[in-house]
């Protein structure tokens, strides 16, 4: 940044970032403090939110980390950053959000920090790990930080308007989280453009960096349906039903994905970028549906629908779109948050029309406040109104921040594509032994590992010069 | 199937299995639709099971799909069918259960979909997947999707007979789960056949497979409590009580797996197999005594036999069984589930018959409902039925439907037994670089990755031709 | 031991200490059996503790055992010694501190074991844990036992003199497990000595081992709020600012981190030892003040402190003292727990002197229960006295168990330093192939998984002989 050398900028930039957090939780948050003995009696917070905020934060931590480890030679790039930038994202997230319910408010008292401010910042965070999705391996870490801090201030309005102006329901954020995520990311990687195919050797996976990123894939797709429902109130059943409508639409969407992967799929075999994520596509398109009182088969079939579009897009849409316009999508999040976020907007917009008023009773206006003074079709309406508004604010503020990230005079931009060596010290150096010292023989090697030692890589290259 | 290629007969029976669950789903079952202001008052039932609930779904998905990638070369496809098999499972696991208890009580309203009922679905698919242990390496995935389908209702059969005919206890499943499954699993086995031993060269692990089970071994292991817990009631201590027994029992099966294995294996060294695996025979035969006033030295007792006889198990019984009657059990179910499961119905029944009823008082018939009108002997010599029955439907049910796989006209058989390739694309090869694109240099690779570079492998080719 | 043969060391050793487990829980504990109906009314404690239970058991297991797997070949055994270890000091903590709290007390009745009970167990093993730590790849299975049994003696009275005499806070044990847990294990490490240079080929870490490492990095990081707010009472909104607090210390410590390692690292590249371990900093510094009314920027300030801290010693003082005083601290405990131990401990008497009463208001005595009778100042002056104690203790007790366990007329030391073969059958021995089968071939090979056939290590060599 500012021509500064590369470490010394990520270093500056995560000092600074770091360092606004930290002043906005001084002056403007402060800590839970009880004083009577009444609080002594109180319900224990920790219970109602606690184990589903610890299955979002495995999600964000473990879940996004893990899945985009799948790059042969990008594991470690991919799980660090995925930390560092989680870690970032979640404090400026509960500070934006924050603040921009504030602004729309106009009220602006010192706001506490508890589990769901934890959890609003674990969503935040997702964001921009989809985000970060689009144009992992071809951006530097500075980039990604900066790319954070601006993306979240963008992310707090858009949810600030569609949860105080336009008044529309996405518990699980398949319009505030994953359709603003994924199409600012995609935004951002058009700016940032497509590496040549010579820069593409290592845009690919390793059978041991396929296993891990089943890692990511899986905690994801178990813990979706606490992701989904975190933030919906526990009265009146509506947790459980968020629970069982993303369970039966995301296990729909594994079975759609594993009979769309062999149909469409070269050579007829499983392709685990397929597996991998359009399995979750029908935890995405249950996010803004969610607590309503679908019947079972319709959560099925959103979930069958997402898992059939998302391979779709990762067999057909993702190579058009990088041979057309240069739109590289390093993770396919148009496949796995784009289109299922949008599906999942159309989802919610068409149950709150169709789903009689009969469904809920006493309960309608706690699930949607805006219906004490609107019609079921007026809130439909409102709700598609929210994707468009969601996708204008995603496209929009994404194209500027791409176009800041690439600016060659701010930000060096990543040399190596793919590749972990330009940012992360590598073991196996063979110069790393300890001098004097013999290398252990091949057989030793044999003995032990079989093929993983060390010594393979240049045993062959001993043969050349004998 | 019927002559079909085999990616259309994957595609298809998983089309027609989800259909059927769809149509269950749409006909036979509603969503959660309280209606009353009461409703916002009444306990959040998100709180009391859910937490117990995600801990059993990471077993299923997690815990086996990771305990089943120690095959060198199946790891894609034991984690990946693991989870097509086990979505599968978990939603015609609710039909048939729910079905299954209906037709016993000759009462067929519309079921809920609520949060118990997901959890009997993960029971289910552990017992298909315990099944599935036996036979890796060695099906094809259409075949699993039959077995899965036909197991089922078997296996909802038996479970009604056990719950409400006999009225035994049984929360954790060492009967319903793991002994029917297991035994299940190896009557299929036995009518699929071992495969010559020309064909198993790939039956073994690598250094990294076997790290990788290891995943699937803890995970397990350390939500063993709440697999057994989580359908105890909560009244009374029960629940808190299961925990603790199972806590105890399987890590007692810890202790004496490292204690045997290294008595009992060749060269006296830690064997991996025996670690991942007989580790947790302690949480299967806490299966059915979880929730009785157990002296905890009798839980650690258990745990320790269960932890010994699993290792001899996998030290002579497996071999032997291979050898005498070419019966193939790729994962050991025998030792892990069959022979632990029924030690657990053992001493379940055993639990009943000397346990006196003083250390219950008046929760003795909201445990055992059948104590109303049976004696102590009389309830334990019930709990010996249900084993018997249990293995009879087991073996039974398991030899009719391997029959019914190995069926050349119905199902092609798997060509390469223990390998990825037949069914999965596989990464690193070499002719995915792009063309034109020249090969990274073996220095840049050895840097990089030591010996883990997609070069090594044809580099020793293109000595020889040169 | 007494010149047994190892295998027979190890597996005698296991059996006679899960035998003294078995004893006093036989004798000295219980079961849960509450016998009246009114029982059955009573909340279930299975919700509220077990959640938190659990996080903290994959902490334990997972946490521990995969961020241990980094060295390149001791992978297989860092992951499974921390099982068995983790077992049996679960068992003999819940024992050991049982018994110290009842002759503190000097009032002996038979003890319930319950889920506060099983925590306490999983806290204990942590700091024996922390201790194989440094250690870790230089010591048998069978020190490693012995250790655990006399560590926890000395960690219940150490335990039982904070919590009894001084009456000192400390719920997420910066002291008490953290800062004893380490001092003891280098106490240990420097009595077992550092291996020569030529011994050290293997303590290095592989790419893949890398991986591995991070998973057990992410479950601590995630799961520490957990850890820390696992035993404050729920009352009064105190553990929902345990969560607050632990979780803006962690996340601070992970920016620090990632900072501070590409400042300090040679040629400034991210050091995957640093990300694996001080990111975790900042959990173990907010151990004793986790429940106090902080102000949330200092939380974080204590979280940035305690990640720069944990870098610079694993950059400069680490290899600084192997250097000098022979002492090798393998995963270096010093910096993640030993350090940050005592800064937490230090900003625990700190806070507890510096926050006014008014913070606390009728709850102040339910947090320390002494304020009765001592001044805030007092308070902090005992806390301060807290952490010499626990310095002394842990530092006296390791010095003469080490010395123990170096005694070559009791046990046989390690002979293969960082390496699974002296202790683990290895998968990938090229003569397990069924006789009389032919290998693979190399292309068969090539095109499943590039390099990571068993079958290219002695291809060269096949080369060589033509």
């Amino acid at each position: 940044m500012l021509q500064l050398p590369q470490e010394q900028s990520f270093a500056l930039s995560l000092g600074v970032f770091q360092l606004v957090c930290l002043i906005f939780f001084a002056v403007h948050f402060e800590t839970i403090t009880p004083k009577s003995a009444e609080a002594l009696d109180s319900p224990n917070r920790a219970d109602g939110y606690y184990s589903m905020y610890m299955d979002v934060h495995v999600m964000i931590f473990v879940g996004f980390g893990f899945l985009m480890t799948y790059l042969r030679k990008y594991s470690l790039s991919a799980v660090s950053l995925n930390f560092v930038v989680g870690v970032m994202a979640l404090q400026w997230g509960i500070i934006t959000v924050t603040m921009a319910h504030q602004v729309g408010e106009k009220h602006y008292p010192k706001a506490n920090i508890d589990i769901p401010a934890l959890i609003n910042g674990d969503f935040a965070a997702a964001a921009v790990l989809i985000s970060f999705g689009a144009i992992l391996g071809k951006t530097t870490p500075t980039q990604l930080l900066w790319m954070t801090f601006f993306e979240l201030i963008f992310y707090a309005i858009n949810e600030t308007i569609l949860m105080e102006s336009l008044e529309v329901i996405d518990a699980g954020g398949s319009l505030v989280i994953h359709t603003f995520g994924a199409f600012f990311g995609l935004a951002v990687s058009l700016q940032i453009g497509a590496p040549p195919s010579h820069e593409q050797h290592h845009n690919t996976s390793r059978y041991t960096s396929d296993i891990f990123a089943m890692i990511g894939t899986l905690f994801l797709w178990m813990f979706w349906p606490s992701f989904n429902a975190a933030m919906v109130p526990s009265d009146g059943f509506r947790q459980e039903r968020a629970i069982v409508n993303t369970l039966l639409s995301i296990a729909a969407s594994c079975a759609s994905t594993f009979a769309a992967t062999q149909v469409l799929a070269t050579a007829k075999k499983f392709d685990m970028v397929h597996l991998q994520n359009a399995t979750l596509a029908g935890g995405v398109a249950m996010g803004t549906a969610c607590e309503l009182a679908l019947n079972p088969a319709s959560a099925i079939t959103v979930g069958l629908v997402a898992g059939a579009v998302s391979v779709t897009g990762y067999r057909f849409f993702t190579p058009a779109l990088e041979r057309r316009i240069r739109l590289s999508d390093s993770a396919g999040i148009l496949n796995l948050h784009g289109m299922p976020g949008v599906l999942g907007g159309l989802a919610g917009a068409f149950a709150t029309m169709a789903l009689s008023d009969d469904n809920y009773g006493d309960v309608l206006t706690s699930i949607y406040e805006a219906r004490e003074h609107r019609s079921a079709h007026e809130q439909g309406g409102y709700q598609l109104l929210a994707i468009v508004v969601t996708l204008g604010m995603a496209l929009v503020s994404g194209t500027v921040v791409g176009m800041f990230l690439r600016s060659p005079l701010l930000f060096r931009q990543q040399q190596q594509k793919y590749e972990d060596e330009e940012w992360f010290h590598l073991p196996g150096h063979v110069d790393l032994l300890p001098l004097g010292s013999s290398p252990p023989s091949q057989r030793e090697m044999d003995s032990t590992f079989g093929t993983q030692s060390p010594q393979t890589s240049y045993e062959p290259m001993s043969i050349k010069t004998s």
